[in-house]
């Protein structure tokens, strides 16, 4: 969608009418040419002029030998050049009407740089232009069909549109989260690498996401932030509205040396950080799988407003440490009432053990898993429902199993996580389509439990009063 | 191998001259036509004899239509009948020479049918016989050739050969295993689900793989123990031989019910089986990923006898990360002594980032991670080296940064492990290469960090005299 003129604060860089890819390259190896490109892959749909005063056309695009050169109006800049050239190439870019710009280039305040930066941020101010970066990734949007990462999708693949969207101080970091989260058959709605955010910071990003129809949920890498105080307060008006999961770089004494020496963020007391987050209504989590695992359930399931929790597998030893992975975590996994036990019986062979966990053994199917899990989620007993389908056996035919399972979650008011394990090619595309029709699968019992924490955490900060204060 | 009737112990499982399978089957569905499926697809290089009364050929084999009709000795038998047919395929086997049988069926005292397991240990008390099972996989061992999974490998694809075995109280559980380690990339020496455990226990098989050859680290996922003070001593003898790692299932209260209703296993209190695993030096790991992660570490890396790592990165967010798992874990991030850091600075290009983490920034190269990560060890400064080469920038080609860290690996005399993105399938093959030649590699910063603790926990009770007794 291109909304053009209409355009309100930070849309600029997810719709613009037409960019600018000033640095555009023939070289298939420079940064401007694979931004270029990826612009074209994606099909962005609005107008593209590459600028490069050395090039006629690039990819088959007629090229500008300047931006004044450009014919239109142009909305937004995206700058991949050294950087001592980008403040007259952002200076250009706003008398041509830009309301935006990337600047992809590094050579900043992170080497030391910092008149440099200054320079950009008085363009910025003088024209009304809106930066992120420098030194950055910039934006990947696949709903939006932007694509400013200068990452050849042969070698960072891009994973799906979907409903988390992410912000992230490390753009190294940020391009192995698009790995991660493919592998998973997950999907993104927006990913936003600030660099050395002069001007968009993680408080503009998370307000702007916050009130975007196609976010879900929020999922911020924070190494340190400029205005502490700024950012908790768009954290609490976000968090109102919508999850936002937060994980810190720099948690402990040497990785916060580590922050000061990699972005010069001062990051400030960690435990006070977290804190303040968590007043806020964030959630915190501590790894990176859990920054990728957190969001996957929040983007699909209820909030989870109790601690007690029914687990149904149909392998033993899966149950057993599914079982331990969510008492460790605070949950409860109490048997089910005799009333429940007498329904659950009925279903299923007299054979198999119906308990918390109940078993559905070697001989599972997958109608026994929707109709043992209707009979959880009706009773009403339980605040979560943890599913183990293991697809390994012959009755657990994996096409069956996926309209039965994504049947008991659309049926469900209340969430339910997964673990399955993608043990052949097949398994793993039925596992990914679950997962894109809204049931969240882990690959072991202990990240399942970690997601539904998160989903907890979330339905905590619900029940407490909106207007609380500190 | 075929050690035939030179055979000792436990190796009549693993080394038969001769298998009968008893109840193959035609049927593609059975579990006993699985099993000799899955014996001539290993390539067992001995005699296989299929048993079944209602077949002449099975599989392109000759079929016997009992066990006493087989013309030659037999030394292993498999048998997958109905529960109530195995007492008298027992004792046939025994009568026939058979020195081993694993008995696949279920329907023993899994569902209260103790006599009937009764009835086969009283067999194999009498002929000197020993059991694997009932109720069990039996056993997979890649480099001997033997396969008694009644899982297709198109539904569990099997692992390559490796220096880990595995033993498993649970089937499910331990299937699933095979599914991990193969995606990972990794190799397993022997596996065996040995079930309902009425003959050889976890006790007698930890005590088998501690003498065998091709067993580096022996796993262990245990839900209960018959013999605890056998099991203790065994893991107390075996760690002097090479390291025990045990996952416990049942570690807290629900946990623990769960065994009992699963196995039948008295778990016991779960902390002290856990602080005697400790005393007899064994290895506790907490989660199914640890399982799988720390036995690879120990497979190809030395002990840790220190607490300090260095973290050398050409990611600034992941190095941050690392630094936190590692910090978090009791280890010490320091910064290298002025010599080391002038050493790295003369190696290292001006603006790369040197101190702890080194961040070998999107420039990085092959020879960069070799240099840097020589004079990081031959230092002396550090007990462990934490490498994060992650392979999405130009610099990284993929085929060369595989054979320098592999140099790298070879040069060292103290532990190193590495995290690493599988971003295509090429990177990943790439990443599963260096693992098979001895680098253990993580997708993410904290599964890195907790087998590099395994590897100190191992250090550790090296270190430890080892006379002493409780």
């Amino acid at each position: 969608m291109i909304i053009g003129d209409n355009l309100t604060d930070l849309d600029i860089f997810f719709k613009p009418k037409s960019v600018a890819v000033i640095g555009a390259s023939r070289n298939p190896e420079r940064v401007g040419h694979i931004i270029l490109k990826r612009m074209i892959e994606i099909e962005y749909p609005g107008k593209l002029y590459p600028v490069n005063p050395k090039a006629e056309k690039i990819l088959g695009i007629k090229c500008y030998s300047s931006v004044e050169e450009i014919p239109d109006e142009i909305y937004l800049a995206v700058i991949a050049l050294r950087a001592d050239l980008t403040p007259s190439a952002l200076e250009e870019s706003a008398k041509k009407g830009a309301k935006g710009a990337i600047v992809i280039s590094g050579g900043f305040s992170e080497i030391g740089n910092y008149g440099l930066e200054a320079q950009l941020l008085s363009i910025a101010k003088k024209y009304g232009i809106r930066i992120i970066g420098p030194n950055c990734l910039g934006v990947f949007d696949p709903k939006n069909k932007i694509d400013t990462l200068f990452l050849p999708k042969e070698v960072i693949p891009r994973p799906r549109a979907g409903e988390v969207s992410i912000i992230t101080q490390s753009g190294s970091l940020g391009s192995t989260l698009l790995t991660m989260i493919r592998k998973e058959g997950r999907g993104l709605s927006k990913f936003i690498s600030y660099g050395n955010r002069i001007d968009v910071d993680e408080g503009d990003l998370v307000s702007y996401l916050s009130e975007d129809n196609d976010t879900k949920v929020i999922a911020a890498y924070i190494e340190g932030v400029i205005d502490g105080r700024k950012f908790m307060d768009t954290i609490r008006s976000a968090s109102a509205k919508k999850p936002v999961v937060v994980l810190k770089g720099g948690r402990t004494a040497s990785g916060d040396r580590a922050v000061k020496s990699h972005t010069g963020s001062l990051a400030g007391r960690s435990d006070i950080f977290e804190a303040a987050v968590k007043q806020s209504r964030g959630i915190i989590v501590g790894t990176l799988d859990e920054f990728m695992d957190v969001p996957a359930a929040l983007s699909t399931q209820p909030p989870m407003y109790g601690d007690k929790v029914a687990v149904l597998t149909n392998g033993g030893g899966f149950g057993i440490l599914a079982v331990d992975a969510l008492e460790m975590r605070g949950f409860k996994v109490t048997p089910p009432s005799s009333e429940l036990m007498r329904k659950l019986k009925e279903i299923l062979p007299l054979y198999y053990p119906v308990s918390n966990p109940t078993d559905l053994t070697g001989d599972s199917t997958p109608e026994q898993f929707l109709d043992a899990g209707l009979a959880i989620v009706e009773s009403c007993e339980y605040d979560a429902l943890f599913l183990i389908p293991l697809l390994g056996v012959p009755g657990m035919v994996p096409e069956k199993t996926e309209s039965m399972l994504i049947q008991l979650v659309k049926s469900s008011n209340i969430p339910i996580v997964a673990t399955a394990v993608p043990t052949t090619p097949n398994v793993e595309e039925v596992l990914h389509k679950m997962e894109k029709k809204g049931l969240p699968i882990y690959p072991t019992p202990e990240r399942a439990a970690s997601s539904l924490y998160g989903l907890r955490q979330y339905g905590k900060m619900r029940d407490t009063s909106p207007i609380e204060h500190f």
